[in-house]
């Protein structure tokens, strides 16, 4: 699968690029070599350059990347730069974990609304954030514009509310349900967070193991 | 990347396989063909014939798939019906959201012990477990040697635990913190969950939309 040209798993290695330089900078490491990025990240030289040169390369022979530059290329890339208005649908457990575990400011987004349609979660306080009830969206949605959504809530329940978040000017969503968003509904950007599938990759690593 | 040959890229694909092939099954539809199939999953026929042939294929000319034993069929390539002891380290909000919203019992595991080091959450029960003192760990491994754990604990946290766990037994790891465990240690099996590494994703999805 390729987005715009360049090859999903080279976008999904982006942002481990760019929390592994974020670290070096912060540990004051202001330059490295392809071969000691490769062996910090446990991948090999060869497929850093190669990662790095879908996007025109940063490295330069002799000297290696500069961390700072590249991670500020490879935000660039990601649109990290760009703040996008995100806002999470379904207070419950993991969209309360969710709100507060998760750092959207540094990944591009910033957080500006949280909903559920339970009356008894509505008006409690999480983050600085006033829970709202979903049948405020359409308002909150014309006034402040969000650009994206997180999904916290039952697989029956999504496609009614994404659909209307579509309509709203939503086109990016952060899906922690099982439905599948992108079969559904063409032209906006899902990334899909299940963490049975995760459990099912465990279990066949641990089962393939020792073979 | 491969496992035992296989690549990673199929493997990945397989719990979702998984999933639509028991959405298929529940809904009584017992054979499926693999151009049906791929309609349904937004994948192309021959990509589905190819990651299947991986195992041997379990397809027949002009008959398609038999939903139910396809889905036996991977659910065993993923262990699935090996039963692996888990527990949770970490029962601060991500934790107890993740011990409460998923449902380890179907994709291969029992979720047997709940821990953290704060004596003030010791005792409570989270899906009738009760969550344990970490300092308890030693003992509660060695009488029931927990295969696997899920980490919800900060990265600063993870090397000591990671390191004492695996002295213990423990050979799988899901690991909600950004410490690269894979990195660290050898012969183990970890899966990382890493909610902003899909949030910079988004990011880089939704600025590509409309190019």
């Amino acid at each position: 699968m390729q987005i715009k040209g360049i090859s999903a798993y080279v976008i999904k290695r982006l942002p481990r690029y760019y929390r592994f330089l974020g670290d070096l900078s912060a540990a004051g490491i202001k330059r490295i070599s392809s071969g000691e990025l490769a062996k910090r990240m446990g991948l090999t030289a060869s497929q850093i350059r190669q990662d790095l040169n879908c996007f025109g390369g940063f490295g330069q022979q002799g000297y290696g990347y500069n961390t700072d530059i590249l991670r500020e290329e490879i935000g660039n890339i990601l649109g990290i730069n760009n703040t996008k208005k995100i806002i999470v649908i379904g207070m419950g457990n993991l969209g309360k974990a969710i709100t507060q575990h998760v750092n959207f400011n540094d990944k591009g987004f910033s957080l500006i609304g949280l909903f559920d349609e339970k009356e008894s979660l509505v008006g409690n306080i999480v983050r600085n954030i006033p829970i709202r009830n979903t049948n405020q969206l359409d308002e909150f949605c014309k006034e402040n514009h969000p650009d994206a959504a997180v999904l916290c809530i039952p697989k029956e329940a999504v496609y009614p509310i994404a659909e209307h978040l579509i309509r709203l000017g939503v086109k990016g969503f952060l899906n922690f349900s099982h439905y599948d968003l992108a079969l559904n509904f063409e032209g906006i950007a899902v990334e899909n967070i299940h963490f049975g599938d995760d459990l099912m990759k465990l279990s066949y690593k641990i089962k393939n193991l020792d073979k």
